[in-house]
């Protein structure tokens, strides 16, 4: 049994990492281009700081065995992590800090999962230290530069201001809000139909859940309901922030992609204390998420040794799910880079010769690939092993150091 | 305690990713310049899997919890999962295959060890499907290429045979024999004197222990052993290695380096099978080993449901000990880049402009840098930001689009 992988395990072959490295170049080219810088964190966490913010549970958490002193997991997302390491290790750093990351992450495989797979590949960004419109802004617009960066543009950005929502939850009693609120995460209007509540509340909770669609109708809706002047201030940011998103005449949101207001958007538990957002594809094998992020004001604060916080916003991209996205566009890449060259030498006597002439050809460009011959095989074999292998050329070595070039045919 | 990074925890920030990526950057142009690809296999395996070529102990594996149904623990090197990816997933593949990883690995931290750490960096390769002369002389020879391609030169490899150690191992009794081997893979020179056996054995064990030297001088001193054939071309082979790696005039070993053969380096449990080596860094602050590899022409085959084997070859480097033999020769980044500028509106309604501006400045290169100013500064504050993380220009903007451009002093 031991040639089994793992349950799960998805091992990325060379054309596979080819199209992964095609995806993390753009996307890392763009993160750069916007100022932000690459961190990696541990691959293991405590679980009380994977736990911290709320929003993760333990149960989907790989946990290691057998460490007395510490719980510790694999990481199942990048923000608590980076918000530890900021606290923690980069205290002297001046905010704004813009940081990205490319890197792993695991959840373990649920009973009710169709797949198994409990490792992921995510790129994202986080950004510290500054609130307001234009930090808002630069988050959404830089989500949309790597969508444009890797030529996706059947995609749709779902706005939700979860500090709104989570207050205009407020008003339900303690006792059903909770069930209100996943009803609502999860647009279970059947819940909301049936829990004990009054029809008022429950007038409340169906508008809630109607709150979807565009800015212009969404604000429509909202304005029937009675909001308290904090309420009355998110909704205004959230207005000014879509209309300055509008207003960029870059902008994909001014011209064919579209923006989708949902003020039901909302986790069943998050971190989440401002603006909320994921990226939706529309493609014809149907609706998946590419992405998604949010603004937490609070989170910086819970690892903060005295409590202090910054505020903070950033997104997470889904590898996978953006490969799945681009294979349609055919614009990534179908095959792994072939060689060159293969350098062949007629015999053992050849061997010093045909070494430095294949050392000399990757002198001649930091590019190049430049195989050796191992021996073992009949020219004929060698002719069909570079036809196989899509080799540009051969080069055949003679004891002498004469050097006999082949071009092959395409 | 959620602050607390866990034990052992190492988080690159944005220098040491720096860092790490200039050393991993050379790597990956050697490896793909000698026609390498990369592979990505799960960071999780089979506990039987890992431990499968006998050179892995269960107590250095950091194991997961609570999986009823396989154990897994997180891979402590890359050989075992490469041999059990190519063996399952890509039996269609035609050899040589010439494979490279950049990867993170996990060590169980031990009790004596004075450091904590658990999560390390390597990258390495793995050619597989060929044996003999040429194989071995290429992964020596990109092994010495990685290492001029860092700027490191003051290293030696160390090169022996656990093979014909192994072979000539077998004349100890077997109740003594792992410890012979032990003894022999520590240089324990005071357990070879103490051990019960004939004076002949030990004379033979106190021989192997100083099969150490210039090649030159090990050949001489094993010369007055009796081997057999098959210890003979195990020999053999290993002179004609010296000899063509010695021969090559652009080789470092054909200069100035140095290397060591070693006929006692043997591991006191490994699954290699022909010949071994390390790397061996030569610093002020002491030896330390860079990297290790060797032959494994049966490893493959253990992955295989029908057992069929295939040879094979790698070595791994290892990136913290690559950095610290670099960090003396400051050829290594030692500020992470600046943003070439930053644009800051003059106030909200200049917000579209300066957003605009921005993104006009990042169409004109690939690589520019253009940091956004996200407000709550004054123009001092600002111009103090700019100094201190050595950006090169500011760019103000004012509402009507007018742009001030100011180069910053350095």
């Amino acid at each position: 049994m031991v040639y089994q992988p793992p349950t799960g395990a998805r091992d990325l072959l060379p054309l596979d990492v080819a199209q992964k490295r095609w995806i993390e170049e753009r996307l890392q080219q763009a993160f750069h281009q916007w100022g932000y810088h690459r961190i990696i964190t541990s691959t293991l966490e405590r679980l009380d700081t994977l736990m911290a913010g709320g929003a993760i549970q333990r149960s989907t958490v790989l946990q290691l065995q057998g460490l007395d002193e510490e719980e510790l997991g694999l990481r199942p997302e990048l923000t608590a992590s980076i918000a530890r390491t900021v606290v923690t290790r980069m205290a002297e750093a001046t905010y704004p800090l813009r940081l990205y990351y490319n890197a792993n992450i695991f959840r373990r495989a649920q009973e009710t999962s169709h797949t198994r797979q409990q490792e992921f590949y995510q790129a994202g960004v986080e950004l510290l230290g500054s609130g307001g419109l234009l930090a808002d802004a630069e988050t959404l617009l830089l989500l949309m530069d790597c969508l444009q960066s890797l030529g996706l543009d059947q995609w749709s950005i779902v706005l939700g201001e979860a500090g709104l929502t989570r207050s205009l939850l407020s008003v339900f009693p303690a006792t059903i809000q909770a069930t209100v609120r996943q009803a609502i995460a999860t647009l279970d209007r059947l819940a909301l139909e049936t829990l004990p509540m009054s029809q008022e509340l429950r007038d409340r909770a169906l508008l809630l859940l109607d709150l979807r669609g565009t800015p212009a109708e969404v604000f429509q809706k909202i304005s029937s309901l009675d909001l308290n002047s904090t309420q009355q201030t998110a909704l205004d940011n959230l207005k000014s922030l879509i209309d300055l998103l509008q207003n960029i005449s870059h902008s994909p949101l001014a011209t064919r992609h579209s923006l989708v207001l949902d003020l039901s958007l909302i986790q069943t538990l998050d971190y989440y204390t401002g603006i909320v957002f994921e990226v939706v594809s529309d493609t014809p094998n149907g609706r998946q998420v590419l992405g998604q992020g949010g603004r937490y004001d609070q989170l910086l604060g819970l690892y903060h040794p005295q409590g202090e916080t910054a505020p903070g916003i950033g997104f997470a991209l889904q590898i996978e799910q953006l490969y799945q996205a681009i294979a349609l566009t055919n614009q990534i890449p179908q095959h792994i880079s072939t060689s060159d060259w293969l350098v062949v030498p007629a015999n053992p006597q050849a061997y010093t010769a045909a070494i430095a002439h294949a050392q000399q050809l990757r002198t001649t460009s930091d590019t190049v690939r430049v195989e050796l011959d191992l021996g073992g095989r009949t020219p004929a074999e060698i002719h069909d092993y570079a036809q196989h292998r899509r080799i540009a050329a051969i080069a055949w070595i003679s004891p002498d150091g004469t050097t006999k070039i082949e071009r092959m045919t395409k």
